[in-house]
């Protein structure tokens, strides 16, 4: 008989279950007991039923700044992280880096003219996007209705691409933060994704694991953002502001309204047509204004000075960047987009001001009309989503046709409707809605 | 794509994520939820992490009493439950069943004397026991001290053993409350041992599921026990005798001290030894004590007036009951018990009163003498353990004999002496020890 285990592992340096007790009574976890819970949990020496009470502990009694910063970094040292520094121009010349990341909303394409349009100003932008699962839809998922255009480089591919065209948006390899794709699995099947300390680490070590110099979050709120209230919305900011600074990493967030989708479409080929849009010069109003100042945040994050976003949008500058990045990729700018085999018309039910229309309402027809997945093996319907007619702030008509429904697959049209069931809030005239896009800026 | 889940299983009616959620958000379970939950997990269809993550987020946050009685009951479901509703007696009386529940301490070999006392006052006590792991010791262990002395018994033998000789303290079968052994195993694990809701659910779903009428716990409080504060001992009381009425079971519970070892023995055959001195009418003053009272509680929930056990030790009736037992279940009650091969003496170090006889000192002495296993796999010796020649409120001399410590591997001696180190403190002539044993009843 023995106290302490036998066998022939090599002995661990702590156990799984103190560094739980620890955390369930409200303690503060040493860096070392850190490194060694993410080491030893992607290496499967704490198991998952030990982490996913982990988590659950930390949702419910928090982390502080220390630990999550030490969290974060374990797990970028999980994995490979990239390097940027030797990057050069064209001409020889050393470039900087800038990345932008958004938390997720409905009709949120802003990455496909923002990244071009950085790059006109000599910026590097290495654009490291994902699927979409859910009602809010994934960078990748709109890029690929463009035909030819492929996700998946391998890293020489995009240091090329970056020092060429200065732009590059493309699927994350495996290797980055290994660790926090394996809790985020968890996460997601334990009840433990709503915790501020686990959602800020996540997403800042992929982020700080992509090398980049300067980043610029997008922290969306409202009914159709992960964060529907503005004070969780804030303390998510502000986290992720910290852990950026922790990493050396120059960070800034803006907190965006996300009760109302952006732009005029929900979906993939016609968010890209959107963009496009934007990139000629015209282009809906909200996506134009954050367009522009995320990308001013990203050229003064990145040092650059005395650049005019807007009107590199107007003169075409910014729309060859983004041909020369889709056609570097494979991508065909000119060819004609996918179109959806059915549409369906959704009429004001009365005359007003349109007031309201709820994001994670049009999120979910979308999404149900073909536009999302709801598993990760399924395919998205490249032509299917919502085009809106009307924004809040519009006066409509009843009878005035406010929403196209586009699916290949015309059963799809009765839960869509469904789910816009209450989408719409028409007040009468003179009426206004709130519908400031920009809320704050945290640095 | 669809939002649900396809595939061949049936569907089930709740899902594991929106339970854990409703109980992170300080929620509550609804029966139905409660059944489902246990029912799933026991199928295997919530996973261990699901699982490790509700039991967190019940530790932290808490169930209410209807909560952790349709836990307690959906336990009892998950298996078989015992019915002693037809026993009879020797000459086909119909006999009542009173149980005893310690929730564990160190020298407690209180059940040995106990359950031969009450059955002398033709009350059938089937005392379901358990072995012991860590530093309390288990019941079975040390009857197991006795040659030929068989701890598992098939239904029909145990039923027989209650009819006619009115005692048996054996192995409780597999089949009952089987969720509960999962459930505990994953606890164990994960750092969720410590809820009053779930230790309270654990300990009633395996005595209800025993089958018996009436039930007196012996929760105890202080350094050698699993609570170490009165004030949640006390609440564990509550809880659990609040169970026992919601499932019918006439349920009292006393609070008694764990700060000092019961009775001069920790081990297994010298407890055995030091029980029955109390069954031939001697034996220290609080093993003593202790099982009058246990013995006048168990024949008050049963229904018994005017029984005097204090007599029945004194005159040999419970001894008799104990020799049929012992003799019932193949072992012989007059058979040497295995001494240790080494002992070392562990003396006074002061003059004085003994103020304080640690009792998580001795059992862990104990423990790493050989008495007790660190894991379920390991053998126990049968002689080992501590001997006490002192309790606290004695006097006592520097040099004279305090304990004398037993094992059959004489290089566990040094760690023994190391778990001692602070456990014995002697004050100036006139202090008086805190040692109230029975510290409160709670009905």
């Amino acid at each position: 008989m023995s106290e302490t285990q036998s066998g022939s592992r090599p002995a661990e340096p702590f156990d799984a279950v103190d560094i739980i007790r620890t955390k369930r009574d409200r303690g503060t976890l040493s860096p070392e007991q850190i490194d060694w819970t993410i080491d030893a949990y992607t290496r499967g020496a704490i198991a998952e039923e030990q982490m996913a009470a982990l988590n659950m502990a930390i949702l419910l009694n928090g982390m502080d700044r220390q630990e999550i910063s030490r969290w974060t970094a374990a797990m970028i040292a999980s994995g490979e992280r990239m390097d940027f520094s030797s990057l050069r121009g064209a001409s020889g010349e050393r470039k900087v880096t800038a990345d932008k990341h958004s938390t997720g909303g409905v009709g949120d394409k802003i990455t496909l003219p923002l990244a071009p349009l950085v790059a006109v100003f000599g910026v590097a932008v290495p654009q490291l996007s994902g699927r979409g699962l859910g009602h809010t839809g994934g960078t990748l998922d709109k890029l690929e209705a463009i035909p030819g255009w492929r996700a998946s480089l391998s890293n020489q591919e995009m240091m090329r691409q970056l020092s060429e065209v200065g732009a590059v948006i493309c699927a994350a390899g495996a290797g980055l933060a290994p660790a926090d794709k394996k809790l985020y699995a968890l996460r997601d099947v334990t009840g433990t994704v709503e915790s501020i300390e686990l959602i800020a680490s996540s997403i800042m070590s992929k982020k700080i694991a992509e090398g980049t110099g300067s980043l610029v979050l997008d922290v969306k709120v409202g009914s159709g953002a992960f964060m529907k209230d503005q004070a969780r919305a804030r303390e998510l900011a502000e986290t992720m502001v910290a852990l950026g600074k922790d990493a050396g990493v120059n960070t800034v967030a803006l907190l965006t309204n996300m009760d109302t989708p952006l732009g005029l479409t929900a979906g993939n080929a016609i968010e890209v047509q959107e963009s496009v849009e934007v990139l000629a010069g015209g282009g809906p109003e909200d996506v134009v204004e954050l367009t522009i100042r995320l990308a001013e945040e990203m050229l003064a994050a990145a040092g650059v000075r005395g650049a005019d976003p807007a009107a590199a949008l107007k003169d075409g500058r910014a729309m060859d960047v983004w041909r020369r990045m889709i056609f570097a990729q494979g991508g065909d700018p000119d060819a004609a987009l996918p179109v959806a085999r059915e549409s369906e018309v959704v009429y004001a039910p009365a005359d007003g001001v349109l007031v309201r229309l709820d994001a994670l309402a049009v999120g979910v027809a979308a999404w149900r009309l073909g536009a999302g997945r709801a598993r990760r093996e399924d395919q998205v319907q490249p032509g299917a989503g919502v085009r809106m007619h009307a924004k809040p702030g519009a006066l409509v008509r009843a009878g005035e046709p406010l929403m196209t429904l586009l699916t290949d697959s015309g059963e799809k049209f009765s839960r869509a409707k469904e789910a816009l069931a209450d989408a719409v809030v028409i007040a009468p005239e003179g009426s206004r809605p709130d519908s400031r896009l920009i809320i704050d800026r945290i640095a």
